[in-house]
Parts: C-alpha cells; structure tokens; sequence
C-alpha cells in the first residue's frame, strides 16, 4: 500500500487528523518557519517555541534571546522580532533563542503528538522534499494558517511539494486537489507576485517589511532539516 | 463602509465567526441543500433537519416523511435517501420532511446564532445571489465541506457568489481568493467536470448516482429561497 500525504489548512483542523506514527511538516511561510530555517541555518544552537509572551520573558531571564511578534509586531521587551534577517545575524552563532508567534507555534504544539515533526519553508523546500521521499511514514503537511483560518502562503507551499511527491506518495483530498491548484496558478506570475495577493502580504505590507516577504519566497537558500527533539528545534 | 462576505469552509471553523446580525447561506452541494432547494421547489411543505436518525425516526412516528442518509448511503428505515430526485416526487406536494444527513444538518445547526440563514445551491444560485444584494447584512457562506474538512463543490459555489457580488461587497480574506481562484478554474472544463475531480463525487461515484450529482451542478434551475424558520426550512 501507497504512503499518503494530508493536508490540513490550519491548527483548527488538525483535530480531524490521527498524528500517531506521522512525519508532520509545520509550515508558517509569513513568516515563523522561514525565521527557524534561516536561523538554524545560520548556527543558532536551538530555537524554543513557547505558546506565551511571558514563557518566552521567563527563558529570557534564563539567558535565551527572546524573539517574537503579536499581530506581526516584534514584542518590545525581546530581543529580536519575526523577520528572517533578525535570525541571521553573525552574533548569534551558537545561541539558544526563545519565540513565540501568532500561528506557527500554535502550529508546531498542536502537532506534538507526531512521530517526527519537521519544519518547512519554501528557503528549504528541497531537503523537506527529500526528507519526506526517504521517509516511510505517512505524512500531513501541517498549515499554520491565520489566526485560525486558512491561508494562501503555507497551503501554496503543500500544493508545491505535493506535486513533487506525486510519484511516490497518495494524496485524494479536496484539500490537497486545491493545494495543488493555488501551487499551479502560483507559477503564471511567479511565486512572489502570487503569494502577495495574500491577506497577511496586506496585513504586514504596512510595517516595512517587504524585504522579508520576497526572502520567505525564495526556494532552497538551505539546505537544512529543523526538526522538533522534545522542546527545541535542532538541526540533526 | 461596504458590506462584507466571508466564506467560512467547513462548520469547524465557524466558531471563528461572529454569527450575530448576519446572513448566513449554508451551502452543502452533494447533496443536502440541493435536495433541500428541489424539494421546496417541488411543493413541499417544509424541511426539517434534524442532528440524529434518532430525532428523525421520531418525527417519523409522528407523520413526518422522514430522509436523510450516513456516509452517502439512505438509512433503511426511512422513506426517502438524500437525492434530489427523491424529494421532487409529486406525491410529497404539501407534506412535512424530517431529515438528516452527513455534513448539511450540521452546518445549518451550527448557524443557528446567525440573523437569517438561507439554503443555497447551484439549483438556486441566482435567488441566492440576489437576496444577498437585497439584504443589507454582512454575509457569511457556510460551507458545510465533509465531515469537518474542507471540500470542494461547497468552496467553488463561494466563489461563484463572490465573483457576483464583487461589486456590491467586500472581501478580503485568503480563503475568499481561494474559492474566486476555483471559481474561475472550473470554467475551463465546465463546472460538472471540474467538480467530478472533487473526492466527494468519488465517494459517490460507485453508489450509482451519477444523475443526481450532474443535476446539483445546475445553475438556475428553480427561482426560490428556502429559509431556515424556528426549525423549519420553508419558503417565504
């Protein structure tokens, strides 16, 4: 029998899923798990994802950086925010960083029944790719969405790799046939240009951060799997 | 300030919603709201949904036909399965259905808190499209997908309704773009086609139902509004 592949549009949903003996692949394109790739990529030690700003202030005092965004805004008592380029400064080459965000690390507790938990970006699209081929568990492509709702940018991202992996895994869903869809349209203008159609491209269009946007579209800057050994993204 | 539409995608998700002073469509395409519109378009005298076979046997006892199905199969003891064509049958003129079915009865349950609540369908697609644009409420299209995933008949129909009133209210959300995007999409091959990709068609498709779900892709068949009375469904 064929493995399968799932995807589910966001953390409401994925009480619908059975996690038991799954690789799960949270994804928050905008912009939580491009930050993690990025910044294990460039030798942050680990990276905790807490559920509350007062967890995060706590492993602060504790000698973590602290870094996060409520509602795409950095949170002024930490030390860094939610933009990719703050998670590849030199300095922190071998620091274990504390965040919290809106959606993604909603994403990654409400996954942590799974067998192995990954995290994606389009910046390592290819080693989530190859990851999941060399796997032999089923898989669900886990949406961090917004605020509870879906959203353009992460399920973009599962229709994207569902086409790579149309050979080797089974997918039937609606979900997965709409993934694929949004992936396919997303190529007649370019990634970029598609994903700013988005909501959340809008919500933050107005903080200056479009830079960051463009960064989080770019496929496999790295080669790098984070994944989740009990609290902490590490690298293995 | 424009009116606005939101389109929620399955009734798990509708909790994220505030229901209250709104207009809420429930769309479930295969099958239940397109039997609904039929049936009420045929002489029926109302529709009654109810959450269990339980409440629907016992509303049986009490002289209601009683209709409905459980993972697209009719339930044996009751009069009638969940195809259009059952509930067009002329010997129904002016009789009182109690049903109940996998996904439609609890999106409409699940709207309840809503000002108004319409039963929408392609079959009635353009009496739905017009209220709408008579009403003066936000509006909020609720589909009822399959078994608390998101499905893709239910989110195509939103999409088609967003494409009509685009102008006369806003939306903004991903989920809104999403279903233009599948909207637009099925135009290529033409609705039945597009949806006859869906897994639900699927699902049914060994069932011998073809001819039902080619009829709940038609546009316009029936110039009706179905509303959601107390408990009843019933035209005004």
């Amino acid at each position: 029998m064929s493995r399968n592949v799932t995807v589910c549009l966001t953390p409401e949903l994925i009480h619908l899923e059975d996690l038991s003996g799954k690789l799960v692949i949270v994804v928050d394109i905008f912009r939580a798990t491009s930050c993690m790739v990025a910044g294990m990529a460039s030798g942050i030690q680990s990276i905790t994802p807490v559920a509350t700003v007062e967890e995060c202030l706590t492993l602060k005092s504790n000698g973590y950086i602290s870094a996060g965004e409520r509602g795409g805004v950095k949170i002024p008592e930490f030390h860094l925010g939610n933009s990719p380029f703050d998670y590849m400064q030199p300095s922190l080459k071998g620091k274990k960083i504390a965040t919290t965000t809106t959606n993604g690390t909603l994403a990654i507790k409400k996954s942590a029944e799974a067998d192995e938990i990954v995290i994606g970006s389009f910046l390592n699209f290819s080693s989530v790719k190859d990851h999941i081929k060399s796997s032999d568990k089923d898989v669900i492509i886990h949406c961090a969405g917004w605020k509870g709702s879906f959203n353009l940018e992460d399920t973009t991202f599962a229709g994207g790799l569902l086409k790579e992996l149309s050979k080797e895994l089974s997918f039937q869903s609606d979900a997965s046939f709409m993934a694929c869809q949004l992936w396919e349209k997303s190529k007649e203008g370019g990634l970029y240009n598609f994903l700013m159609k988005s909501a959340h491209a809008n919500r933050l269009a107005g903080m200056g951060i479009e830079k960051d946007l463009a960064y989080c579209c770019q496929l496999d800057e790295f080669n790098i799997l984070p994944k989740i050994v009990g609290e902490d993204i590490i690298t293995c």
